[in-house]
């Protein structure tokens, strides 16, 4: 194998690829990225045996071939490479040695037979759809932050995507739960995914995805079997296993009967809330809501160290009430909110709570109380 | 105790008090920052027993008064109120409660009493004397990477400040070394500094002190007697006791006999050495400097992993030579290099290495050999 590629071409392909290799194997292969060059180009591999990343760059391949060396190793020198500078990588199997050379650098790194490699196995997906890049980032951005870690509930370690039905027909929905809070995320149903089987995409995989979501315009393809999901952009593809368990019925944790409506501005109160949860060095601080007529008190009381409370102007024309929250996911959840103002519906002090964003009916959040 | 202080004065001098706070503390007090409130301002003071400091802010004083309150919670608060806002603090020791109002949010902390504060005892300073900032940060900023931290060789564990006599007369010196490398840098004498006892400036006093020498131009009052050093600028006091110990001779390990010269732009051969050292895995990575004239070769070779080499134009005029050294301490030595050129004095392969940068010789760093 021997080919010539842009340091800054090499630097963006192996440093996504890199970044699904664990830091810890007791598999030395599995340290290692899958490099591969044809007449077409050159692609890099990596894997943890339940996510693989395949990307192609640009290549001068003078001659094709194929081996295996340290991810992590290669991302460093290609990263600390001077800059513009053509970087000559030639693999010899003989030796057993990969040469990467670049000015009047020169490495060789030890490899790996790229037989011993494992490829991810080729699957039958059920459904093939397209989705803008903005979509997917939106929908995954607003759920993933209530992905449980949990191992033992191992089915809510990831989002849920699927196709529901929404208030205006059907949708692509995610869906993601610890327990304590939820967030669905709707979004129009792609044609193409109406046939889609509802998969569980692990936190791990989640997080590699957002690397391929960053330009709006981007068309991801996507590959849905009952056990891997695939994402696809023209340069990079992500594969993963999904999680293999079933999703909880979570419609029945959101509530429908909730009728007293609290409008805030989502900023003001993710700021209030911070703040007075600064006297409480407990990891779960509680945060007292004291509602009445268009006024909200936040208040905090940790006997130890001290109270805080703070006065929020808002729109709230119903009943008294007291109700007690996490103050962690009352932030997280308030700033999900894009738009100005959030939505709460309460029902009485011992029941979850349902945010939305405004008028916006794409996006609920449910949050479970505390006693307070 | 009642006074009012602008939001971001307040940011600013807690901030920098809570800094000395060890975050793990078994004495509640040393966990707290001393606020006290005099017609002419208030001041916020933190220790840890060794060092202490002491930051004076303009305020509104209504009712001058003391009492201690959690330093990192002050700190947190402060940062979370509204950019712009007038904090209104009050103690009340009736209920030995601090309340911090700003706006619309109210903080009640529990509080301890002043008495009980252990504030550092004064001392007769032997010398006093004024230094420009940026000749204290040139001397810690250069010598502080070579700080050993050995516990077992605690007289290592800081800066030696001294006085010595340099090549045009005496200088005000800091040297700091672990017995792998060492860093010399001198300083103009300041007018009254001539009769200061040499002191160990502990690892933590100076990284403290780096936070008074941003400005240039601020002429920082220093003041030194055989068991305390002091730094002051008109809005900061940091005291600290010194290292109870005998700096030994280092004298002795700065070469004087070293006539093999090398001459290398420093950041070209910084990142050089960066390069090569990245395929080697090991803490203590060692790359060996092959010398000819006017060329040298780095190399790497780790026999798992692979090998590394790079070639640098260089002016070298003596015999051959090949001698191995810690990458990370070359580096760290490069970097500390302002001028263009590092100049290097070798002997043989066994013997120290001495840097300079380019012609000057207020700033002489020791580097030991490594078998490679």
């Amino acid at each position: 194998m021997k080919f010539s590629i842009e340091r800054t071409v090499l630097v963006k392909a192996v440093s996504q690829a890199q970044s699904v290799v664990e830091r810890r194997n007791t598999i030395p292969i599995l340290a290692n990225v899958l490099i591969e060059a044809t007449p077409e180009g050159v692609s890099f591999r990596a894997t943890d045996l339940d996510t693989e990343v395949v990307d192609r760059a640009a290549a001068q391949v003078e001659r094709p071939g194929a081996t295996t060396v340290s991810a992590v190793m290669l991302n460093e020198i290609a990263r600390k490479l001077p800059d513009g500078a053509l970087v000559n990588i030639t693999s010899d199997d003989a030796s057993a040695r990969l040469t990467v050379q670049a000015g009047r650098s020169n490495f060789s790194l030890a490899t790996l037979p790229r037989e011993d490699f494992p490829v991810m196995a080729t699957t039958e997906y059920s459904a093939n759809f397209s989705a803008k890049a903005a979509q997917l980032r939106r929908l995954f951005d607003k759920s993933k932050f209530a992905i449980s870690t949990e191992e033992t509930r191992y089915y809510l370690n990831g989002v849920y995507m699927h196709v529901a039905t929404g208030e205006d027909g059907p949708v692509l929905r995610c869906v993601a739960t610890d327990g304590h809070r939820l967030a669905r995320i709707d979004a129009t149903l792609p044609d193409g995914a109406a046939e889609m089987p509802g998969v569980i995409v692990p936190r791990k995989t989640v997080a590699e995805l957002r690397k391929l979501l960053d330009d709006d315009d981007t068309a991801i393809a996507v590959s849905v079997s009952e056990t891997k999901v695939r994402f696809a952009t023209p340069d990079i593809t992500l594969t993963s296993k999904v999680i293999d368990g079933t999703f909880p019925d979570y419609s029945r944790v959101i509530p429908a009967g909730n009728t007293r409506k609290l409008e805030v501005d989502a900023s003001d109160f993710a700021r209030a809330v911070d703040r007075v949860a600064t006297v409480s060095s407990e990891r779960s601080r509680a945060v007292k809501l004291a509602l009445e007529t268009d006024k909200l008190i936040l208040s905090v009381n940790a006997p130890d160290a001290g109270a805080a409370d703070e006065e929020l102007i808002v729109a709230y024309a119903d009943e008294p009430l007291e109700i007690g929250f996490n103050a962690k996911y009352l932030q997280e959840i308030a700033s999900q909110v894009d738009r100005e103002n959030a939505v709460f519906m309460f029902n009485g002090s011992g029941d979850a709570a349902l945010i939305r964003e405004g008028g916006d009916t794409s996006a609920v959040y449910v949050v479970m109380p505390m006693r307070v």
